[in-house]
């Protein structure tokens, strides 16, 4: 019966019903499943819960799970756990299943290391093309993919692909040698996983290899965990913008939501009390001109709308590869040229509408110059947030978004009232 | 030369090479490649530019291009031209290709409709696995994949699916019938792009069939466009949450990239000036304490970044499919209790913190009281806007941040200076 339920339900459906079941029952069942299809349970698990359900498992039944699982699952698995019980749980696996975990363990999450198997069909180049679908059928039940095929020498270099399509297509008798395509698109193991998705996403490729600087091939990343990258890294780039905390989405209870938020938020507020130390700083030249207060939060707005709109456009460049490393300067330039047309546009823009709203010429023009200055900045901070983390081969955890908003707030602020003490009050004497 | 060169240069690398090109040129390299490989290079351009260069390629060429393209890029494309110049074009098929063609124009393109092909294997139950893989052998040249065949009726109701690494493994002489699932994941014509994303994603498929109400395949959606679809979608809900028109990544000129924004910057700087004609409707109030301008910031800043965090945290959920249709009152009620749990803390942080800056006890107060306020209306805007906007089935071109903001900005401030006049006056006589 449990063979049959394995076979009929998909693993995914499977893992979110194992979900809303309580923690002894989940056990259970998976015992009871082949190990074969509690692996791809397991695979569909949060990591969590994952190791939860291998504790209670038995150490030979967790065994034959870890032992069906894919590579960079256990791998992934491992990472998350103890460095006591992940090894463990390596002491569980057949010799050969463990020296390929341990070694995956050695990259970084998010680069192509942290995100190949090593469950790639490799095969030698003296083959025939029917040579290589028999080699094919022996190999699928530890295959992550039998849809490419890597061509290796005998030491492991990469020599060329071949995808089952075209191993299907030619003649039987046909050599590999002669049909592979030897301009292989490959990855380090160090490059970014988003990178990584660019790669996959420009050449349509079902899965790509992960090459050494020898040209041994350590891996392929498969396009299901690509697809995972590319809604990881949307989120990531969200809720960064946002100042959301990456445990927000997850996080149960209102409680800890509240709790996840807080720190963010305080935070910001903290950087809003300069501005409010700013404008006190002032008070002489607010309590001459108390409409000055009317059109603080306009500046503060636009300012922010300007530095959020290049941040979004540097920080969506950066992700889909439109901005390449080395062209920072060029972007920069380039923002800052908008920048300049936006502070010109907003400046007259808004001393027309300040006039048109209070009549009071001064004030309008204070407002327009304290504009153009504070768009022009915006732009440029905006953009240069973003491009000095990448620089700096940090993928920030920082908030860039409001933590560019508060941060143009206190600019802002200063330049409304430096520039209406000296237009209004110096100019006249 | 041709043929060696498209055999060894991916087309997607040819494609980057020929947007590269005087107009003219791209022409040329286009009729000199042989039209399979034209026809992948075609694939990959921006959809402008493939209109210009199949408008110079002369009639006949032009058609054996477009038959050798999928049905889905040539929808795709003919879906972008003026409907004269698509009927034109579709003129230049053969029959059988016209037709998919033409029906594939009827779906919206974001929906599952207008992202499938026609371009699928699909073969009759009575068939053994080695009849079954000779005739993926014969489909082959004209198939988008191979690697899943559908295995149909005689009225093309889908009965199973069965992949190609599935029928290599089983024993030759296996009816497919036996080998087959039964339990397809399908995706209905009319589901919405984001969504056919999720299942792909959730069932790590290579494809998935697009199945009308009588169960009829109609055609399949392809893992490499459900990849575009996930970069595509990300882009547009970041530039959503921060008012970037969608063109400004790929606009040329600083003159263009600034005109595209600044309507969206007008238009939210419209928005603050009714915050200024409030603060202004407050004049008295100000005049009596001008100590209330210094946190008019403060208080704008932190709504905005509540609001934003709510926001976020909607559009992600919605991304992704943790909200599910349905979930909508769930969703708000968990919401209002994180934004009244945040409206306690911050009223108590600002209060106290006002207090410690200015050491005036009724302003503080005052702040406090509009801080929780405006947090709370800030939580339910910030998750009521993108959540209405899905239940009205709208994916909004809206900038629905900044868009949320200034109208915290307007509200915000109306509460402060009514809670400023209510505490400060009105108690006091
Ligand atoms: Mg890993
Ligand atoms: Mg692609
Ligand atoms: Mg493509
Ligand atoms: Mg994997
Ligand atoms: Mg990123
Ligand atoms: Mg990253
Ligand atoms: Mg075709
Ligand atoms: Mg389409
Ligand atoms: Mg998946
Ligand atoms: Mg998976
Ligand atoms: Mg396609
Ligand atoms: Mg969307
Ligand atoms: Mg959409």
């Amino acid at each position: 019966a449990a063979v049959r339920l394995a076979a009929e339900v998909h693993p995914a459906d499977l893992a979110e019903f194992v979900l809303k079941m309580p923690a002894e029952a989940r056990s259970r069942l998976l015992a009871w499943l082949p190990p074969e299809q509690a692996a791809q349970v397991v695979e569909e698990l949060p990591a969590a819960v994952q190791s939860e359900v291998l504790a209670v498992l038995g150490r030979r039944r967790a065994g034959a799970v870890l032992e069906e699982m894919s590579s960079d699952e256990v791998a992934d698995l491992l990472g998350e756990l103890p460095p006591q019980r992940a090894v463990d749980l390596l002491g569980l696996l057949q010799e050969d299943e463990a020296a390929d975990v341990r070694s995956l363990l050695a990259y970084l999450d998010d680069t192509a290391g942290g995100l190949m198997t090593t469950e790639f069909v490799a095969l030698q180049d003296d083959l025939t093309a029917a040579e290589a679908i028999d080699a094919l059928r022996r190999l699928a039940p530890d295959a992550e993919t039998i849809y490419y095929v890597y061509v290796v020498d005998r030491e492991e270099r990469l020599q060329g692909v071949l995808s089952l399509r075209e191993l299907i297509v030619a003649p039987p008798e046909t050599p590999i040698r002669q049909i592979m395509r030897t301009r292989v698109v490959t990855v380090p193991p160090d490059m970014d996983q988003e990178e990584v998705a660019r790669v996959v996403a420009k050449y349509d490729l079902l899965a790509v290899p992960v090459v050494d600087g020898a040209g041994r091939i350590l891996g392929i990343v498969t396009v299901d965990d690509v697809v995972d990258v590319l809604e990881e890294e949307a989120s990531e780039d969200i809720y960064r913008l946002t100042a959301t905390p990456h445990g927000v989405a997850a996080a149960g209870s209102p409680w800890l939501r509240a709790r996840l938020r807080l720190p963010w938020l305080v935070g910001l507020l903290l950087g809003e009390l300069v501005v409010a130390k700013v404008i006190q700083g002032f008070e002489g030249t607010l309590e001459r001109v108390a409409q000055l207060a009317y059109f603080i939060p306009l500046l503060a707005a636009t300012a922010g709308n300007v530095g959020t709109q290049s941040l979004a456009t540097a920080v969506r460049g950066l992700a889909t590869g439109e901005i390449a490393r080395g062209q920072a300067p060029r972007v920069l330039l380039r923002e800052l040229q908008v920048g300049l047309l936006l502070a010109v546009a907003l400046a007259a823009t808004s001393a027309v509408l300040v006039y048109a709203v209070l009549g009071d010429g001064p004030v309008a023009v204070t407002v327009g110059v304290a504009m153009g200055v504070n768009t022009l900045v915006a732009a440029a901070i905006g953009v240069l947030v973003p491009l000095a983390l990448h620089w700096l081969r940090v993928d920030p955890a920082v908030a860039s978004g409001p933590f560019v908003t508060t941060t143009l707030d206190v600019v802002g602020t200063l330049v409304y009232f430096l520039t209406a003490t000296w237009l209004l009050f110096r100019a006249a004497g």
